[in-house]
C-alpha cells in the first residue's frame, strides 16, 4: 500500500480489543495513513497508544471528532454507531463499520472484499462488516457457490469468548485459574453480559451467543442465517445455524454442512477452496493437518480443512473452518476493505 | 435393587476413569452384589479400592480371573477385552464390555438399555456398551424415531477430554496452568495418544477424535454412524458426523440436526423427549436454560434443550443433547445393562 495517496483515518473504539487490532494492522500493513485519529468513550480520552513510534492521544469520540477524517473505522458497539457514524458521513468520511447497527439496512452493503467488493463500492457513506462468524464460512464457501450453487448450509460453531470482548477473555483466565486451584468458578460476563444468567464458559460449552429470538434461533444464529444471504446477494440459500461458545481465546471454528446444487468432484472443490483469495486450504488428515484455532490466531486468513464427501447424499459436504475472530472476523475484514476502497481509486 | 437374588461381579480395568465410576456406581445403586472383584494390569495388582467401607484387593486379570463371577463388566481397552472376554464366557459370566471390540460384531447385541433392552436379553455371553457419543445422541432420538421415523441426523460433537482417559485430563490440566502463566504448553496425548502429531487442547478444538479411515471420517465419526443404525436396528437411518475434541473436562455436548420422515408439532416433540426414559427436557430459552457439560457431570441423565424447527426444511429439526460421557456413556450404561438382566430374572 506505498506509494499512494495518504488518507486521514479515525478509529472509533480503539481501546476495545477489536479497536487495538485494527491499530495494530494499520501499522503492519503500510497503509498509506496521513493523520491517524483514535476516538473511545470520554473514559479513555487523554491516553495515549503507541503508533508507528508516536504517541498518539486517545480523543474522546464526538459528532465533530470527523472533521478531515477520509476513512472512519468503527467497533465500539452498536448505538455508537447509531450515533455517530451519520455525523461521520456528513464531515465526507466513508464509514466501516463493525458492530451490528447497519448490516441489514437494505441501502447500506455488507461486505467481505474477497466475495462482493463490488458491493462496497456502491457505498452512501456507510459500509457494514458482517458477523465474525458469517465472514469466515461465506469467505470459505463462495468459490463452491460461484462454481455449483449452494442450496443448504447447516452450521454449527466453537467460537472463542474474545468475540465477546475483553471481559469475556479476563473472565475465562479468572474462571480457569479458579477451577485448577479448587476453587469455585465466579460467571459475570458470558453468554451475554447485559441477561440475568451467567454461565461457567471455562471447561464448558454454551449454546447460546446473544439473546435469543421468537423462532429458538439466537441473534447469533439469525446473524449467520440473514447475513449469508445479503452477502451472496441470495435469498435462496438457506442457513441454519447452531452457535456456541466454547473456552477457546482467540478464533472461531466452525463444523459446516453444505448442500451443494449440483454433484460435484471433492479433487475440484479441494482444489477451488486452495485458489480462493483469502483461505488456505489445510486437510491433510494423514499428517493430522487441518485448522486449529490456535495455529490461526493471529493470521489473516480463513483456514479449511477436513474437507469430505457426506456418506448419503450426493450433494453433500462437510468441511472445518477456522479463522481468527478479531482479525478476518473483525479487523482485518474492515482495514481490508478500506484499502481495496482506497487501491480502486489509484 | 434391594431384595434381590445377589451376584458376583468383576470389574475389569478397575483403576480407569471409567472403572472407576463403575464401582463407585455399584455402591451408590445399592447393586445386588454378593463378591466384587476388581481386576486390572499386573502393575495395578494389590492395589486396594474401597467398597462399601471396605478394603477390596485388586488382581491381574488372567483368564482364570473369572471363576464364579455372573457378571463381568469390562473397560480395560479393546485387545484386554478381545483376550479375556471368551474366557469370561467361558466361565458362565455375562460380559458387557465398554471397549470397541465387539460393538460391530453382527452376533453381539450393542445395547443402550432406553432403545433396544431387547437385544441384550438376546446375548450369547457379550453385550457391547456403544460409543459414548452415539449413547447419549440415541437415548434422546429414540422416541423421535417411534413416533416419527427419522431420515438423516447430522451432528457436530464437543467432547470431553476424558473420553481419552485420565491422561488426556492431565494434559489438559496442565497445558491450562502452563498457559496461564505464561509458559509454553506440551502436548503428548491429544487427540491420539499413539499417532505421531500432538495438539495442544488447552483454549483450543480438535477436528479429530480417534485415527482416520479412508473416506475422511475418523473412526470416532464413523461409530457414530454404524452404531447408531445397528441400535436402532435400521440400516436406512443416515448419520453424518463431525466429532471434535474441546477443553472441557467431563460431559459430550451435541449439536444435532435431525429430519424426520413426518410433520411434526413441536409441542409434540418436546413433550415426547420430556417423557423418555432417562432423558430430561431443559429447554427455556427464555430464562437461559439449556443443558451444559457442567451441569451434567455426575448426573445419570441425558439432556436435551435449544430444540427448534429448522426455518427451510419442514421435516427439520435442531437440539443440543448434553450428558456425561463417563456415566450415561460409559459406566453407567453399563452398569445399567446389567441391572435391567438382574431385573428381568427376578
Amino acid at each position: 500500500m506505498q506509494n499512494q495517496k495518504k488518507v486521514n483515518v479515525a478509529v472509533v473504539g480503539a481501546t476495545g480489543a477489536v479497536g487495538q487490532q485494527m491499530i495494530s494492522l494499520l501499522e503492519q500493513r503500510d497503509f498509506p495513513i496521513n493523520q491517524l485519529k483514535l476516538l473511545a468513550s470520554g473514559r479513555s480520552a487523554g491516553k495515549t497508544v503507541k503508533f508507528k513510534g508516536q504517541d498518539v492521544v486517545i480523543e474522546e469520540a464526538t459528532p465533530d471528532s470527523f472533521a478531515g477524517v477520509d476513512y472512519a473505522l468503527f467497533s465500539a458497539g452498536g448505538s455508537i454507531s447509531k450515533d455517530l457514524a451519520p455525523h461521520a458521513v456528513r464531515h465526507g468520511a466513508v464509514v466501516i463499520d463493525n458492530t451490528s447497527a447497519f448490516r441489514m439496512d437494505p441501502e447500506i452493503p455488507l461486505v467481505v472484499p474477497e466475495v462482493n467488493m463490488d458491493a462496497a463500492h456502491q457505498h452512501k457513506g456507510i459500509i457494514a462488516n458482517p458477523n465474525c462468524s458469517t465472514i469466515q464460512m461465506v469467505a470459505a464457501l463462495k468459490p463452491l457457490y460461484d462454481r455449483f450453487g449452494i442450496d443448504r448450509i447447516i452450521v454449527s460453531t466453537y467460537q472463542a469468548v474474545s468475540g465477546a470482548g475483553q471481559s469475556a477473555i479476563n473472565e475465562l483466565q479468572e474462571q480457569s485459574r479458579d477451577i485448577l486451584d479448587g476453587k469455585e468458578a465466579k460467571a459475570n460476563v458470558l453468554p451475554v453480559s447485559k441477561l440475568p444468567v451467567h454461565h461457567q464458559i471455562a471447561y464448558n460449552a454454551i449454546p447460546q451467543i446473544d439473546v435469543f429470538t421468537d423462532n429458538g434461533f439466537t441473534y447469533e444464529e439469525m446473524k449467520m442465517i440473514n447475513e449469508t444471504k445479503k452477502i451472496l446477494g441470495d435469498d435462496t440459500v438457506n442457513v441454519s445455524a447452531t452457535c456456541v461458545r466454547i473456552p477457546v481465546i482467540y478464533g472461531h471454528s466452525e463444523s459446516v454442512y453444505v448442500e451443494l446444487k449440483q454433484d460435484y468432484d471433492l479433487a475440484e472443490v479441494k482444489q477451488l477452496i486452495s485458489d480462493a483469495p483469502g483461505v488456505v486450504l489445510q486437510d491433510s488428515p494423514e499428517e493430522q493437518v487441518y485448522p486449529l484455532a490456535t495455529e490461526a490466531t493471529g493470521k489473516l486468513d480463513v483456514f479449511v480443512g477436513r474437507v469430505r464427501r457426506d456418506l448419503h447424499h450426493p450433494r453433500g459436504l462437510h468441511m472445518w473452518i477456522v479463522s481468527d475472530n478479531l482479525l478476518k472476523g473483525a479487523a482485518w475484514n474492515t482495514v481490508q476493505i478500506a484499502e481495496e476502497l482506497i487501491k480502486a481509486q489509484q
